[in-house]
């Protein structure tokens, strides 16, 4: 079976003087218009809230995690089904359950600016907190460095459109133990965060709070927002954290790791969850 | 003087089953707020346009390439002046000349969905072209495959937040001798393009038909809409394009090289620009 989140092309290597034509694969890109359709007091209401450039597969889960965090849907119930367009197979309609309101005004994006503040990263931190709907608690959860060396080769043995294209990002979870659980890849790395939270909203098993949050690449205040809003407390990424992501993690007690290499990783914030034995 | 680039934090680095605390830097990431202000038939009108979350340096910059590259303002000298807001730095008006209306509706991400075929990356690739201002023509440009080889080294000379943080994109134009012409670094890679056709808007430098221009990572649709919006002919990316990436850039008679190393690189279209002596 074809495989729709790779495309396969014709083209040129050059390399050594010479130029080769060879075939290749690229990861596949392509729009994905999210619809929410809801009761009102004078009948349904269907509107267009996002379009977003994602690979195709798992768009359900995309839309649910989109919808959830960006604080447009408040509820993990909130949700009746998810239907495909007939006419498109690029348009998803998440129908909501009757009574519930999406917040579209409320949207997390939307809050960035409104704080009295001014616009500024605690603004944008402080607008996220206010449409969080789990809430910061106690925990005890410890993992081991040596679980988190041992990750990316559970990584590589699960990313297959990237082994095909080398050119994609990917989510995924582990228990504390180190076990996987689910991996999504997307050529946008907040698609394929909005993907893993998704399918943990469509399962009833948010809030992630006892999961590590694995990232292939940065970690931005926008990824770091996402997984705030999931409740997700561990965070991994391969790359670099940016400046507002480790103040976003910091706020929220959770455990920021980057650069994590296979003997080694940086800890921004929250290290006591870190067991060096 | 301090770097507003780049902020110094205490990290915890964990190896080799020890814990050091150490000092660090990360990239800054902040909102920045884009207004515009413009005269309609009624008076002055001021409209916020978009928030973007971005590495503070060169806004102004950032500002005018993000209205042209998105459709909103298509003439290069639609601008009278950039100010910063005297109450909050993370604020930027932009002014238009009087006469100037700006294309809200019609800015390019609007464009995506509003074609009669449905949502798919065609009608996003003929959204694009619509509002593009610069006609694709005939040109003579050829480059050196062994130029390119030695793209990275003037780079890595330039990258002074990647060498700082590790963890920050950049965008950097290149004459067709091989010559640096500019580099600018953000969080957002949509940024750091953003700036550097900005800066050539200020400079009344576009379309950028003669210039090769550089992408730290992967080359997505959303890059190569930017370039074709500022006239780009030849791209070469460090990482790999996505499928829709691929189609823009043959629709547009753009060469496209990606996985650029420092002995060979990938061209995925518009091979004929390439010499290999």
């Amino acid at each position: 079976m074809k495989d729709k989140r790779v495309e396969n092309i014709q083209i040129h290597k050059v390399g050594s003087d010479k130029m080769d034509e060879v075939a290749d694969k690229v990861a596949v890109e392509e729009p994905l218009q999210i619809q929410l359709l809801y009761s009102t007091a004078t009948g349904q209401m269907l509107k267009d809230i996002a379009v977003t450039m994602r690979t195709p597969g798992n768009d359900e889960e995309l839309a649910a995690g989109f919808l959830f965090t960006e604080g447009i849907i408040k509820d993990p119930q909130a949700i009746n089904e998810i239907k495909r367009s007939h006419s498109d197979e690029n348009i998803v309609q998440v129908v909501l359950k009757e009574n519930i309101i999406p917040a579209l005004g409320n949207a997390a994006r939307n809050f960035y600016t409104t704080s009295s503040c001014g616009v500024c990263g605690k603004a944008s931190i402080d607008a996220i907190n206010t449409v969080s709907v789990f809430a910061a608690g106690k925990d005890n959860l410890l993992i081991n460095a040596s679980l988190l060396y041992h990750l990316q080769d559970t990584i590589k043995e699960q990313q297959q459109v990237f082994e095909d294209t080398g050119g994609i990002h990917a989510s995924a979870l582990f228990d504390c133990g180190g076990k996987f659980i689910l991996l999504r890849e997307d050529v946008g790395r907040h698609n394929a965060l909005d993907k893993i939270i998704g399918a943990a909203l469509m399962k009833n098993e948010l809030p992630l709070n006892g999961c590590l949050l694995f990232l292939s690449g940065r970690a931005s205040f926008e990824l770091v927002q996402k997984a705030v809003m999931a409740g997700v407390k561990m965070i991994a990424a391969v790359g670099a954290p940016s400046s507002l992501a480790v103040e976003m993690a910091k706020e929220n007690g959770i455990t920021l790791i980057g650069f994590l290499k296979s003997n080694r990783f940086n800890v921004y914030c929250g290290k006591d969850r870190i067991n060096l034995k």
